[in-house]
């Protein structure tokens, strides 16, 4: 994530990325002069704003290190909450909420920013570098990400799960997974223009008895027989809520 | 699906759409002249095609009440097998994979068609009508569509619901749902450069204990749980195969 946010910074012309922190500054000098990078918390240039984006574990670490005060210092992790930095400066969050590979290219522009701050003249200060990155900020706080850390975990990790457990299917029966890639596709656009609970399909919700029981029948393995049934029962339960 | 079809194939230069059944003409008169439309089984012009496209459960009536033999005959359901079509005539699937919605305009161009016939001559027709309106044909057998057709259930079905189960979340805790709306499309967009398997992320794939627990703690609903639960179990189970 780190390297993914010096490079939009860098290419972002209202932000001025001052420097760049790094234990082993070699890491970074394909993104950046090397008078920009600094090993040294104690030689840290003066800034508006410190990101430490590093791993969850690190995060109080690194905050109880720094050689300042009273300073605006920042993390940028979904599950972390504001009060695990520090409290010898002001503390904020700065998280953007997507699925990151690091040999993927990233567009920040429609990535939601979600942001925290403990004071309000902090918060105006992220609300303008996330702009300069992102058309989506949002104000959210610990509680709040921590509950959408959560509902990112069905909807991008389960959901993941599912692509893979199909593939399983397709794979023991000779058929190319490719047959299903539009299919996927066009589920998730649905619900660009439907909520899901209107968008959704298939023989749980139309309580096909004959269809639900003949894929009972044919999955052999008991995971995923488990999975069928469970869902089928958690789609028929969220329908009757909506009635 | 039928009203789809007739769009797309009066559209496509290479088919001629010789004439539609409908027990009540007047629902395709947006859609057809009236010549075009007859309700009498009896009356059905010549055709090289006969497309039998209404619910799964009136498939097998409807192919008993046609007055001819010997011509090709096909229907176009995911999850009825091709014996179901009375034998006496040539029978065949024309399934195009894809979750259809009446208010939604489809473009057939990237929607995969499974194809099947009982005699080789006819798959040649069928790919000839499939090629017509999409670039992507499959032939696909009896017990690898019932096997499509699941895994279509897992991918498309389940995932909405993953995302309604998501969206849930976000209501209980006053965050809008439009920030997962990235989240879910490049999810969706990453399993077409890696195989799902690969493109797994998140705590249960990272085997994350603290952030298990974490969120197990946080969901209040016991369904959830249980689903947070046996997904996580799942995701971990086909890591391990993978190694």
């Amino acid at each position: 994530m780190a390297q993914h946010l010096i490079k939009a910074f860098e290419a972002a012309p209202a932000v001025n990325l001052e420097q760049a922190y790094a234990r082993r500054p070699e890491q970074l000098s394909h993104l950046l002069h090397s008078e920009k990078i600094t090993d040294t918390l104690t030689a840290l240039a003066e800034a508006d704003v410190y990101i430490i984006s590093v791993s969850d574990d690190a995060i109080a670490g690194i905050s109880s290190q720094l050689p300042f005060t009273n300073k605006l210092v920042i993390h940028t992790s979904g599950s972390v909450g504001l009060n695990q930095l520090n409290g010898k400066n002001h503390r904020g969050v700065f998280y953007p909420l997507q699925t990151f590979s690091k040999n993927k290219e990233i567009d920040f522009h429609t990535i939601p920013f979600c942001l925290e701050t403990e004071r309000e003249e902090d918060y105006t200060i992220l609300e303008t570098l996330a702009s300069a990155l992102s058309q989506s900020v949002y104000n959210i706080n610990s509680a709040q990400r921590q509950s959408l850390h959560v509902a990112a975990v069905f909807v991008s990790n389960f959901t993941n799960h599912m692509y893979t457990l199909g593939s399983q299917i397709c794979d023991e029966n000779n058929i190319p997974f490719d047959i299903l890639k539009p299919l996927i596709q066009e589920t998730a656009k649905k619900i660009n223009t439907l909520n899901p609970l209107q968008a959704q399909t298939g023989p749980a919700v139309r309580n096909d008895v004959t269809t639900l029981q003949r894929h009972l029948d044919f999955l052999q393995d008991e995971n995923k027989k488990t999975i069928y049934r469970l869902l089928t029962q958690s789609i028929q339960q969220a329908n009757e809520q909506k009635l």
